[in-house]
């Protein structure tokens, strides 16, 4: 029976309630498929920084280099907003996990569940039958990494930088991401003012001949702002650096109205004919405000989980129940508070982790 | 009689049409005020490079120079998107028209005018009654502007930097923009992960304490971009450095739907007790699928006549009776092709002209 090590990093907030039954949704994945999950916990963001000092511990780091991947709750809380930046919960865990395991892909599906189209604030005209955009992020460079950067208190600035070999990385992973889905690619940047974007629209430009299959456009990012308002069904997949993914991939998700349901992964590069080492997390934050009362939706983190079968496991089958299953669950009219509208059934964190774990 | 020079700049696609509306309009303000404009034309964009071989000639820099204000239509077009990004027509006239004449203030009201509010992407629950978000942009720093920047084929960079006195200007303006209005102040930034806007938070915090009739909050710029689709109606005043406010601006301004209705303000500034130069514009492009059929909606344009009277001339009363025209116009049911809707009249660019011309 193979055996598969995770590292469960819930962290704060809703974290916790969500990722237990995300466990067990994985638990009758593991039966299903006659194998076993060995989950690692580990403390990060607020909960880290009260227990041992610190948003991502030296501990942590150990415990999700020894996993075959890691699956992430959410952080942050009032308690650690009065915190410089760079300690937060948000900050200090994330972008010091991306930086040290490699994870310079991020994957953020915007799906519109066809059960949840009414939860949109865009029009039912403009949403129709719902819509399914990748947003394909750049994760570990760009102007978040990039050297000089400091502020004195009279001038502060920082450097925006991508390499020919960063943009063809990136780009690769989008363009075989284009590929399993419809095969539609807009590459965003912002090439009429910024050299990086030029840089990038012609490695992007360049690599498009490789793939003939793929349909390439480009849009600028102001552009692209407003279509996603606009006609956000245009959009199969959208390639986006650190920076501009960072905004889009936030607009996308709100548009579908139901931040609550979707998932993302980041994810590290594999050595050939290997899968990636990544981490998962639900799209949404923390939620504070409601921690601890066992109403929060947990299918965000369920499909995180789900997406960690498929990219870092090669589950993809399993993925398939698990989707399937949230499905199902909503067919049943069960909704939690987030998503709650008039004639469906409402249940709790529990409930709606019981019931998809009870579709697999 | 005050005698007024307008540098007038109608540019390409429906650039020129839409500017000839917005002179008739200007002119019935003259009548009624009793002063004159005189209207210096010059070329610019696409025009300017057929004619002269580039998008900002020498003269029409000379012919800006010597006006009061600018009255700018739109540039760019198919023909010339062929260029390199920097001799094309937007990029290659608005960067420098900003840099030459040191137009720091971007201000772009994003307005759902009642009539037309049924023309938003967003859903009814959420327009409510309308919004009117004011984004004031800063632009002729940050990242547009910051040195080095480069692209060797290799490598891409870009440099974002703003001073503390920059930051205080643009802040300055946005407070007392604020003031005007709703008495409400979004700073945008990201500071959790940029220096620079560490460096932009911390001086519009302690601007903050010198406004103290103003409520000052703070907001990343991926939190932004969701909230203006959630709940535009909490923003006010919404202050943004120039890449973030490039972006959230044109969001902000398709969640209005009439992008043909919207004008800005870029703003110079002001010797003390004088009024800013100023170069107006609609916020739209300049649409080339449509120009020359008469189709095309003037009142962007329009409004950006008026905002010149306000911020440039000082004549306040004069904007009002111009926007009091158009909601006239607009109440007795005309409309061009553009925000058209069933039970409407839809009219031409020369006749909504004339309509609203004849209401002033
Ligand atoms: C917390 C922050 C550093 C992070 C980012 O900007 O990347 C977050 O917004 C995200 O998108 O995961
Ligand atoms: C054309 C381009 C340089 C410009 C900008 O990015 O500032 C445009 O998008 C705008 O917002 O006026």
């Amino acid at each position: 029976m193979k055996t598969y090590t995770i590292a469960v990093l819930p962290g704060d907030g809703i974290g916790p309630e969500v990722m237990a039954e995300a466990e067990k949704v994985l638990a009758k994945i593991a039966g299903k498929y006659d194998l076993s999950f060995n989950f690692t916990p580990a403390d990060v963001g607020g909960i880290a920084i009260d227990r041992h000092g610190k948003a991502l511990p030296e501990d942590t780091v150990e415990t999700c280099r020894k996993a075959d991947a890691v699956l992430f709750g959410s952080v942050g809380g009032p308690k650690w907003e009065t915190l410089p930046p760079e300690e937060q919960p948000e900050r200090g865990a994330l972008l010091p996990l991306r930086k040290i395991f490699g994870l310079f892909a991020n994957l953020r599906p915007a799906i519109v569940f066809p059960q949840l189209k009414e939860a949109s604030p865009l029009k039912a005209g403009i949403i129709g039958e719902g819509f399914d955009v990748m947003v394909v992020r750049e994760l570990t460079g760009g102007i978040y990494f990039g050297q000089p950067k400091g502020n004195d208190g009279v001038k502060g600035f920082d450097t925006m930088v991508y390499t020919a070999d960063e943009i063809e990385r990136i780009g690769r992973l989008a363009f075989e991401t284009a590929r399993r889905r419809n095969s539609r690619l807009v590459s965003i940047d912002k090439a009429n003012v910024l050299s990086t974007m030029v840089l990038w629209r012609q490695v992007i430009t360049k690599l498009g001949a490789e793939y003939p299959d793929v349909s390439l456009s480009h849009m600028y990012v102001d552009n692209a702002a407003m279509q996603l308002v606009r006609n956000p069904r245009q959009f199969d997949v959208m390639l986006c650096g650190n920076m501009f993914g960072d905004i889009l991939s936030d607009e996308a998700s709100m548009i579908t109205g139901s931040l609550g349901m979707l998932p993302s992964a980041s994810l590290a590069e594999a050595s050939e004919g290997e899968l990636p080492f990544g981490l998962y997390e639900p799209s949404g934050g923390s939620a504070p405000d409601i921690a601890g009362q066992g109403i929060a939706n947990p299918i965000a983190q369920i499909l995180s989980a789900g997406m960690l079968l498929k990219y870092s496991l090669g589950l993809d089958k399993a993925y398939d129940d698990i989707y399937a299953a949230i499905e199902g669950v909503l067919d049943e009219g069960y909704r939690t508070a987030d998503i709650m509208s008039p004639g469906m059934k409402q249940i709790g964190t529990g409930e709606m982790g019981d019931r998809i774990a009870g579709k697999i």
